[in-house]
């Protein structure tokens, strides 16, 4: 199958995760995406291994990011460096860099300068907090920005500290989001052949994701409250929550008490009206959750299935892979290294293009590997 | 500003959450985004309120949505309905629908039905699990979702239930990644002319979203797990996490426990080396957590600011919106509602585009509002 973006050529001068994130995605659906790297250090991320996993010289992390690219290897203090940059510039559609404010301007490498050598680019920067205010020039790291976004306050209950989201989810979701706004650029520059300059930050991504909280607030004035007990969304009522059964975990979503009652048959349940689903949620999370306790999942989810209730039970990652709804879905992909060698098992691009799923199982770059193939076949 | 997308006709067949979240964002980037509703019920999240907020007959959740989009009535089990429907798809560049498995193939919208009419168009579709397998025709609901894809066995700590990320993450989630799609497939049938069917689910985009999480479980076999206290991201060790001051909170992001002390002069602390920061990552949580009680969170705050620690504050949205950093951003707009008079404050598109802020006012449409316009300017 051809790829969407066969054809697009994207420079990545970016490390961890948000902008390498968006290097995969537009990788994934056919572009050719080069990370520019420091001949000697390389990209940060190479070096940052959770649990101590490695794959070759690299982190696992990195080898997960970044499959699917090719290293470029580059000095941005050697002017001779500078100028095979700037002719690699001039061959791109797309620049993607996730410094702090300031340093792609010292190295001459800003939006204006980058345009008077491709006056078609796309040119897109990821910062943590936006150019201008307090907090621009501050490490721009995910969990410092959803501590600042209002986004802890949205998870866990009542009595729990803010409870940040346990991933990376700023990172994550502004490099998506630039994938939303490099391809609409991409479609604008086709047409008029103009440059465009895009600007993202963490922040606002994490504010974007909270927008029902926003408006919510803006409207009522009140601050939304995380229930007391069992909360999975601070806007909706009883019975919305994950509970704990004898044996197991349960995720009961939106519906009537009289619904969940039919599977609970609880006589302590009847004596609260519809009317108390918001005003009554934790009195009411409470009952449910003590009657949860006595049985265990599998009698519980046998009961919602014969009343078509909206649960489900909660699942690791084990208990994950070894299911049949999982498993159909094939999302698991098989990546060598760069050296040969030993294989990585990650999880595919999330979707499928005219019923095919879409697989790219090529290792993420040695550092420096591709340099030479490069300027020989662009330069 | 001429927008991205101007000239993109769009036709949304969706509720809720994921589908809308995708026409909103092709909207402000300049889509026309028209929704298809039914000529009574409408969409079905005009009527889902959150703490019985509404605008005009709408709920204030839909009118969030749903801003700058149009609305036009058609019954799809009308005959003469469907006719005009087949005439205006026949105009059209992109189908969203996220109806379950099933429905649209027996209105016969179905993407080959559709494609008959439109051999170029990009059609979508958003479900909660994919297809086939055994969770196909379950509701494809967010928090049954985040149960079944492990995403809760990342948030909150150990001692906890499975936590679920306090907001509908796999709806927005997988309406953004709709986004990244659609127009990588619009680049695509711009060269070649030809149609698309993308398949997208909740299920695939959290699958996705713990992308790091999976991989590391495949190379090493072993599950993560939430750290016991201060859990913040279960792959990280210490000081990594939300802590309790005095009169409020602070996030800590990475940094050896020597740079941590410099800020918190503590003997107890020096005992720990940094070899020690996982494998006694709750030991280590425990101390720093009882010595920050101590202080104020702006006693702590200027002592990270002294040594340069990647350290913040953590903020409700109270506080946020008082803030410099965030008015800086300027995220909010008004939304006047399409029936004139009232008004509501909602939060921008994320993106900065050649220095501008992205604004689009346009209320959510009243239900019909733009079937008579729509069949005299397109049909």
């Amino acid at each position: 199958m051809k790829l969407p973006l066969e054809g697009v050529l994207v420079l990545e001068f970016a490390q961890y995760l948000s902008g390498p994130c968006a290097g995969l995605r537009l990788a994934d659906l056919g572009a050719r995406v080069i990370k520019i790297e420091h001949p000697e250090k390389g990209e940060a991320g190479r070096k940052l291994s959770i649990k101590n996993l490695w794959l070759d010289d690299s982190s696992l992390l990195f080898n997960t990011i970044n499959r699917n690219k090719e290293s470029f290897a580059a000095d941005m203090n050697n002017a001779e460096d500078m100028e095979t940059l700037r002719r690699l510039i001039a061959r791109a559609h797309v620049l993607i860099h996730n410094f702090r404010p300031g340093v792609m301007e010292k190295r001459m490498l800003d939006y204006e300068s980058v345009k008077a050598i491709n006056p078609s680019i796309v040119y897109t920067q990821i910062s943590g907090y936006g150019s201008k205010g307090p907090w621009a020039k501050k490490p721009g790291q995910d969990l410092l920005v959803q501590a600042l976004s209002g986004l802890a306050f949205t998870t866990g209950s009542y009595e729990d500290n803010p409870t940040p989201l346990g991933l990376g989810i700023g990172d994550y979701l502004c490099g998506n989001q630039a994938v939303q706004f490099i391809l609409a650029a991409l479609i604008r520059s086709r047409k008029n052949g103009k440059g465009t300059l895009l600007e993202l930050s963490l922040l606002e991504s994490l504010i974007d994701l909270q927008f029902e909280f926003f408006t919510t607030y803006f409207a009522s004035g009140k601050m939304p409250e995380r229930a007391h007990h069992h909360n999975a969304h601070s806007l909706l009522s009883a019975p919305y929550g994950i509970y704990k059964t004898s044996d197991g975990f349960i995720a009961i979503a939106m519906m009537s008490l009289q619904q969940l009652n039919k599977m609970m048959e609880s006589q302590v349940l009847t004596q609260f009206s519809e009317g108390d689903v918001f005003s009554k949620r934790d009195e009411i999370k409470v009952v449910i959750a003590d009657l949860l306790l006595h049985h265990p999942n599998d009698f519980w989810i046998q009961k919602a299935q014969i009343f078509d209730l909206w649960i489900m039970p909660v699942l690791n990652w084990k208990q994950m892979k070894t299911s049949k709804g999982y498993q159909v879905l094939e999302m698991e992909q098989e990546i060598a290294s760069s050296k040969g060698g030993k294989k990585i098992t990650t999880t595919r691009c999330p979707i499928r293009i005219n019923n095919k799923k879409l697989y790219a199982g090529k290792a993420a770059p040695a550092l420096n590997e591709h340099t030479q193939q490069i300027k020989q076949s662009l330069l």
